[in-house]
């Protein structure tokens, strides 16, 4: 099968890609964001079209490689910083706007549909309505009023270009592989509460492209009190024992996550938990989505050896922000 | 006629865009307009030439639709946010610079003149110094040392893109019409004092425009104390009993501005000048620049329902900064 | 020798483009620039590459002349403003990241190399730390890390880009010039410590140039205390004697520096270093890099006359960036 037809063969297309329950197959997306990876400008599928890439929060990877990415496909890409270059969106069904808030993203979203192809948003969580956060308003709001296709740069719960890329990357590392593959998401300290997005939307992606591949046995360990919400983690096993996970890891994705339950909270002294290298076996491959606390959640002496992936996962966010656009397009 | 007979009929080129005045013919203006919007990639009369998107102050719709209206015609548009991105220029006269700006319009000016074939720029009225501010000063230095075309992006006074977007929203609706149209610029309250611009531009549009077709009875809203400066009023019904004005009105254009007279203030406890369904007729139909204070300016009930021409008339402003530009180059 | 032979000619390219001492002939960079200078479109080398224009503080003229240089060679630019559109950056060896940066330096350099074909970055000096400071720490790790060619947009101890704009501006004007040109760098006064960056800069271009091409006298003048790193100025004549060294100056370039010995500090009361209209002879050219402070370091007399070449080499920025890209890109 030659790349035209691997490309049209691949997937039904994309709606939107907000989770992982927008992708029909997710091998299929992976082969064609490997396509592109192998040859960048095979398609020029976005030609004439316009992306508005709107940032509610700061980006450097997700906002160069879908910028990257969409100029691959001869797409036009427009950046736009909410904060920095327009003002505050206000989110809220009926509200009196005699605050700080501007525009209400009913009359902002409109606007977006009407001037851009296909629109991609990044949203963090507030952290403290964990209703609000995980009914992911400000992004599903975002959906209903721009009335164009949207790409998730990362929303309140998930980070799906992310996971993507992680699976791009396992997939290289492991195609030939004949037995299970065990891939460990491990807890790692922070000095602040941070959004569950990227171990939540990793667990979901594994958890559903286990489901069709079987390759994969997927274990998440976090201390008492972490727990993820079970919509992600379904299909994972859990436990409290990081030992006992780290055993015979051929994968280790390192993450911080504030608590789930009593929403938002984290806490100190929990630097036991950081992976350091005589956690790892010799054959360990280190994952982490970037940015990184170095020393914190992480050691420096695996960031900077070859035991870590960060700088290959990061290298295929291009592929998969471009596989992703292309689904939309066709 | 066909598009390049009507493009070439329409106007004689423009040398500046700052306000009304600086337009032979806003009819065929709008024509123009029109059939960019029928086929908005038919001209590249902007191949090969830059335009630098100057904001001293934040945008949305004005950033985006110049933006995307530039590269509708093949030219290369670049932006630079003065306050994000650069430093505090100083527009004084013979300022002896020894406080927190760090560089003269007279110096900066020049190159981006050097650098750019066309130049846009969006600075505010600073609404403590009406002299100031009515003079044009920031504006006008930019215009006098930048020794370039210049579009204007919304100044002290003014906010012409958006009053031609509004003219040919009015147009498209109108057009078939033989019996006088009534439109009223009806004053809404809001929570702090906001500048006269789009209020001035609206009126100077309308009074310019109806001296060319006498289709309008152009009526002005507002409460007392409120009066705009005249030299843009001039030519409409001014009355400040909002019933009275809004009586057999087919458009509403609804904004808020501050005091011309006593210059820059403003009052709370005007919630009765909000608009609100109950002073619609069925047929009616509303107008606003945008953003929009919600339930403080307009109601929820109007801007949700299609008595709204919000996003219509945002989605001209591509085709009415690409007429501009077009008007310009050629 | 037609322009195709001149630019083959000029230099034998460069790896990365930091200070004078990665340029193997100055006098060949300066006429490939005027090459660009005369056919900005002439070659099309960097046609599918992407240079990434990394600044972790402000800019003006070297964002927008670096941009159009890019694009005038078919290369697509990509700007990131780490402060407004990122988060804050690590540099220390080692560092527990417990604090304010969120993303160290040997994480997210790689990833831009993996990105772009080409990196440029600017960052300036804290001046707190000499050693630091003087050893471009963050530039040199950036481009360590990087692992693709790097242009300076300013670093901690220069501004290289500047300099061959400066050398241009000169070459133009004295290159049929038989007589010994004199040129003086003029030590001016300021509101704020200010990096010695530009004066370190035009005159180790200047001391190298000269080397080449024995044209000039060039000469230094500063208060008691002001004195430069002699690698910078070894080859001037230095004096703490304005008025002497400004007899008989064919130019003057104007700059403010704070201390380099008591590193980063600086005193008030030193007007009379101002540079006025009476301490010019009638054929003097002024020259300075921009942003100037009007009337503290040069009076509006000179820079409103023409004494002043102050557009002409900020203008002279484009054809420095793209020679210095097309030579990298060769």
């Amino acid at each position: 099968m030659n790349q035209q037809q691997l490309l049209k063969a691949s997937v039904n297309g994309l709606k939107h890609f907000t989770n992982v329950n927008d992708v029909e197959n997710i091998q299929s997306l992976i082969d064609t964001a490997l396509t592109f990876k192998q040859n960048p400008n095979h398609s020029k599928i976005g030609s004439g079209k316009r992306l508005g890439l709107i940032f509610l929060n700061p980006s450097l990877r997700t906002r160069l490689s879908t910028q990257i990415a969409a100029e691959n496909l001869g797409m036009q890409p427009i950046i736009f910083n909410v904060g920095s270059e327009g003002w505050q969106w206000e989110f809220a069904e009926g509200a009196i706007m005699n605050g700080t808030t501007i525009e209400h993203i009913k009359d902002a979203a409109p606007i977006l549909g009407n001037y851009f192809d296909v629109l991609a948003i990044r949203t963090f969580p507030g952290l403290k309505n964990r209703e609000e956060d995980y009914a992911e308003m400000i992004f599903n709001q975002f959906v209903k009023y721009v009335n164009k296709p949207v790409v998730s740069l990362e929303s309140a719960t998930v980070h799906p270009l992310q996971s993507l890329a992680d699976c791009i990357t396992l997939h290289e590392l492991t195609k030939n592989e004949t037995k299970k593959i065990k891939v460990v998401l491990t807890w790692a300290p922070h000095i602040k509460p941070i959004p569950q997005c990227v171990a939540n939307s990793f667990s979901q992606w594994m958890n559903a492209w286990n489901m069709e591949t079987s390759k994969f046995d997927f274990v998440i360990t976090h201390p008492k009190y972490y727990e993820l919400d079970e919509q992600f983690t379904k299909g994972a096993t859990i436990t409290q024992n990081q030992n006992e996970a780290l055993e015979n890891a051929d994968f280790l994705y390192v993450k911080n996550w504030s608590r789930y339950h009593n929403y938002g909270t984290f806490d100190t002294g929990k630097q036991k938990w950081m992976l350091t290298k005589s956690k790892l076996a010799a054959h360990t491959k280190v994952m982490h989505c970037l940015p990184v606390r170095r020393n914190i959640e992480l050691s420096d002496e695996i960031l900077d050896s070859n035991h870590s992936l960060v700088t290959h996962q990061a290298a295929n966010r291009v592929w998969s922000a471009q596989a992703v656009l292309h689904e939309i397009l066709k």
